[in-house]
This record gives structure tokens, C-alpha cells and sequence, in this order.
């Protein structure tokens, strides 16, 4: 990792030599996910769409390469003490399969409103959940005293240069990929939450393609990184707002995922839960995936023409599938 | 095509050498489709297995390899006269989308209970839509009168050396990513309707892997090529039944299709409606994949312990995901 210069240079800003270490500690222990074209969404588009089908990784979304890259750095001792995340539940599932995997009792701090398929699945893999109030509660606080009472290491879910190598791994592959192919994207849309995947793919796909230009889609009102980057600087959602896209509900962006898209020159936009509802229908007609609300804001974003790709060639995420059924059959029948 | 000595001598049964031409003429016309494997399924069921998964295929459906490579051997003047195929879907699309993108006049006969995204699909490829009743009506008489009126070609569903070999082109893509992986596998498990998919992938993959052993698998009340398999002759299937896999209500297995499989060996079991129903939801839920209940059958005898996987390597197919949202959630709600 390389000293960052600027105005958030209090921390080691992961680089493109972080996301090969990662893909290297990740060989074997994650899936190579297919990135995918369908003729009926370029038909649509007007463009080559070219979508890294996270879907697909193990626990149904990116979270399993963060988390597996992480936990691989623990010492002995922390091993056995375990480890503590906090998240809406793909984070949760990423980090109690790691931990699974590599014998690491986990605790998962979820809020309470979280999709119950989302709880099954972390318990599933042998986690603690405990749950908070969204609300009222702030999860940082129970995941930090947790930790302390413990003495275990707090996974974060993407503000972490470990977390950002781990999710870069999925560009670094879709940069394969698209050489392969003969593709020199134009543009690079990435679902956005708190900026691990985004981040880390950037520094992926900036290094194969110098000129791709990243957009970074979020949810009508957590549209944090995208104001941010307007700003030029970190700036937190405004109040609270309910969304389907509880993935992408993070408070702000974080401190080492800003630089990493502020030096990229990413601009955000942001759709709404109509348009995300029928870019989960699409995928379910067209496209025969099952994508998440959170996990089909780029796919919502390039359907509602919000990103132009007509004569383009673009790669974008389909970052994950952990919808609950009734969600799911809400956005079927919208 | 080499001729096949014993009963069903009486034409040219495709070899794997049909199945290497028709993948050098499918090469970027069709979609080279992924073999997934998913850890969740894998802890399930006890055993390794590999997905093919043509519901990634473009029109939702394997069929349009076969469809392809049967249209590309079309002369000039066949072309300008046009094709005409019965199906209650994926063929239909299969030959719809083939002759669209070769710019082929296509004519398509449907049952009048064929799924309506299907017809919605065939019509949205630009062919022209024919209904018929599937149980009162012979398609193949209403097709050949149709063609014998326009001097069309009829292009078969899967009794025909070159959609044989176009079908068989995904298990030679198998084949060759279970190579790459280090895999031999001992079981190949196939949907099977009239066995075009399930006689040209068994050449492919009894050439990679001679060991291989053949199921196949069919619905409750359409298991004729079972039947079939264990009588040592074609046996149609008895009486109509209401199922959910419209992609495998045929009659009776193939004369071509029929030598192959039983020079292979192959055995046949069959699945009820619920352990069907239960492995779409299982592919919901956990593979985050679409597919159609008659796409699911091998994956229905997988997770219902009617093929036994455990310890062992086996690669089926996902065969196809065009279902309608009905459906769909009905098989959600099981």
C-alpha cells in the first residue's frame, strides 16, 4: 500500500499491487465469476453491456472476496479470538463463510429489519446475529463493545484496505475477461454502497483500461458518494429513508474508498425504486438471474437510459441475489 | 455422419465429429455458456457438481444451438422459402431467433397452452405464431401441411442430425472446462424431452470421458425414454397429463436421438411436480439462477436423492429458464 497525498492522507490507500496479492490469496477460494453479455439488454441498450455476475460468487454476492482476504491476514491469536462485522446481511453472510471456512468464530451485528433470508443464511454458516435497531442504534458502538468484550477484530464492510483489495479481485477478473475478448470498455458502472467494490474494481480496471470512465450508481436518497464527489469531499446521507436496496444503505463513503473514486474522477448518479424494481424484473425475464434490488441499481441505471451506452462498450455489476421471495415477487409484479 | 449398424439403421446418426463441425460453426453465434459450481449444492448433496448453465444461453434455452446449426446448412434458395418448426417454446425461440439473425422467414406452431412468455418471445424474434391444441391436434400435421403450402423447410425439435449436433456443442464446452478444471466426471445427468440435448452432449462427453455414466431425466408421466432405454425399443408415452415442464410433454424419444443414448448405456428416472418445484426454488435461492421447472428436472433428482451424487463428480444440465412469473412464484411458494 502507498501513502496517499491530499486531504485524507491519514491512511494507506490500497493500490492495484493490493488487488493482485488479494487475487492471489483468493485463488481457489472463491468463485471466478462469469462475466456475462446477453444480446437482449445490448438490443435494449443499444451497446455492449458486459455484467461481472457476483450473483454467482459464493453466499450470492462480491462480500465472500473482502472477507476472505481479510480473515487470511489474521495472526493465531486472532484467529482464535474471532472476528465482528456489522451489515445489512451480505457483508454478514461474506464474513460468516470466511470465518466458516477458515475456522474463526464470527459474530454478525444485523439490523433488525435486515431480509430474513439474509439472517438464515449468516446463521446458516455458523454466526452469531445480533440485532440493532437501524434507527435508533448506532452499529459501530455494539460492533466496537462487542469487540472489546472479546477481544475480537472488527471485519468492516468496505471502509478497510484488506476489504477494497478483496472486492478488486472481482474487476481484476472482468479485466481478463474483457482483454480476451478484444474489449476496451469505455465505461466502468458500479453499484455503490460505501465504495469497497467500486473502489477496489476501479483500481482493477483503470490499470488494464487508463481511459474507462467509472459512474457509480446508488439509491434515490443515499446518493452520498455521488453528492461527495460533486463536493469534492465526504459527505453522509441525509436522513433516513426507506429503500429495497438495503445493501446499499451506508451512512457515507468511506475514508479510503473516496480517494481511490475522487482520483478516478467518478461521478455518481442515482435511480429510483421503480427503476431498480423493473431492472430486477428484466434480469429475471431476460437475463434468467436473480439479482437483489442493491445489486441491480447499474443494471437499472443503464435500462432507464440514466447512463448512455448506446455505441459503447460498458461493464458493469451485478453485485448480488440475496433478495427475500416476497421483495422479489413485488419487483416481478411492479 | 457415419452409419449406425442394428435396428434404427435406417438413417445417419451424428457422431462427435458433427458435434466438432457444428461448434466451429456456432463459434460467436451462440453463447459460450458457464459450467457453475455452487458450494451450497455441492454440501447438499455430498458430491461435486458442475452446472451447464444454458439458461445463459441466448433465448433462455439451449435451443438455439441446435437451431442455428440446422438454418447455417440451409441453401439459398431454402432460405428465401423460409422455415417452419412446432414447440411449446424453446425451440420456438430457438428457430425464431436463428432465422432472425440470418435473416430467414420462420413460421412457428405452439400449443395454445404454451407459456406466455414464450409466445411472447417467439413473436418478439419475428415469427410468425401458429396455435394448435396439444390434445386434440398432431402439430406435425398442421408443420408439414404449412410447410408443403409455403416450400418451407421443417426444422425438428430434436429428431435431427444437425440440431442433435448443434445441442451437443454445450456438452463439448463441458467437456472441455471439466478438462481445464482437472475433472473427470462420473455421471452426466440430463434433462431429457426427446433427447437432442441429452444424445449430442453424451457424445461429447463420452469421447472426453469414456467412463461416464448417463442418467437421464424426464417428469412423472413423460418417462418414455426410461422406458424406452429399458425395453431396448422406442416407446411413446401413455395418455396426456398436465405438467409443469412443457419443455419435456414429448411423445416419444427420437430415432435418432434413441440410438446414441442407448449405445451409452444411459438409464432414465423420472421426478415428481413438487421435487421439481422444490429445485427451482433451490436454484432461486441458492444458485441465484432462473430456471424453468422443465430446465430443473436434473437438478430435482440431484437434490432429491434420486441420483446418487455423494463422493462422486457429475455434470448436468440447466437446459432452460424461459418460465412465466405464474409459474415462477408458484414454485417459490411450494
Amino acid at each position: 500500500m502507498s501513502g496517499f497525498v491530499g486531504a485524507e492522507a491519514f491512511c494507506d490507500i490500497p493500490t492495484i499491487a493490493d488487488v493482485r496479492l488479494a487475487a492471489e490469496r483468493l485463488r481457489g477460494r472463491v468463485v471466478r465469476t462469469p462475466l456475462l453479455e446477453n444480446a437482449a439488454l445490448n438490443e435494449a441498450v443499444g451497446g455492449r453491456v458486459f455484467l461481472k455476475a457476483e450473483t454467482l460468487q459464493e453466499t450470492g454476492s462480491f462480500k465472500l472476496r473482502g472477507a476472505t482476504n481479510r480473515l487470511l491476514q489474521l495472526d493465531d491469536s486472532q484467529r482464535r479470538a474471532g472476528v465482528v462485522a456489522f451489515s445489512s446481511g451480505n457483508h454478514a453472510q461474506g464474513v460468516a463463510r470466511a470465518a466458516q471456512v477458515l475456522g474463526v468464530p464470527a459474530t454478525i451485528v444485523m439490523p433488525s429489519d435486515a431480509p430474513a433470508l439474509k439472517v438464515a443464511r449468516t446463521k446458516g454458516y455458523g454466526a452469531e446475529v445480533i440485532f440493532y435497531d437501524r434507527a435508533t442504534e448506532s452499529r459501530e458502538e455494539i460492533a466496537a463493545r462487542l469487540a472489546g468484550e472479546r477481544g475480537a477484530v472488527v471485519v468492516p464492510s468496505f471502509d478497510d484496505p484488506a476489504i477494497i483489495a478483496g472486492q478488486g479481485t472481482a474487476g481484476l477478473e472482468a479485466a481478463e475477461d474483457l482483454a480476451r475478448l478484444g474489449v476496451a470498455p469505455d465505461l466502468f458502472i458500479s453499484n455503490c454502497g460505501g465504495g469497497g467494490l467500486a473502489s477496489g474494481c476501479t483500481l482493477a480496471l483503470r490499470e488494464a483500461f487508463p481511459g474507462i470512465r467509472v459512474v457509480l450508481v446508488e439509491p434515490e436518497h443515499y446518493d452520498d458518494a455521488g453528492r461527495s464527489l460533486l463536493a469534492g469531499e465526504r459527505l453522509p446521507i441525509e436522513g433516513y429513508a426507506p429503500t429495497l436496496c438495503d445493501a446499499l444503505q451506508t451512512p457515507m463513503i468511506g475514508a479510503y474508498t473516496f480517494p481511490i473514486l475522487k482520483a478516478a474522477g467518478a461521478r455518481g448518479i442515482f435511480v429510483t425504486e421503480a427503476e431498480v424494481m423493473r431492472a430486477v424484473a428484466f434480469a429475471f425475464r431476460e437475463l434468467k438471474l436473480v439479482v437483489e434490488p442493491g445489486g441491480a441499481v447499474s443494471l437499472a441505471a443503464v435500462l432507464a437510459g440514466k447512463v448512455e451506452v448506446r455505441d459503447k462498450a460498458a461493464v458493469l455489476t451485478l453485485s448480488g441475489g440475496n433478495v427475500d421471495t416476497e421483495t422479489f415477487i413485488r419487483c416481478l409484479s411492479a
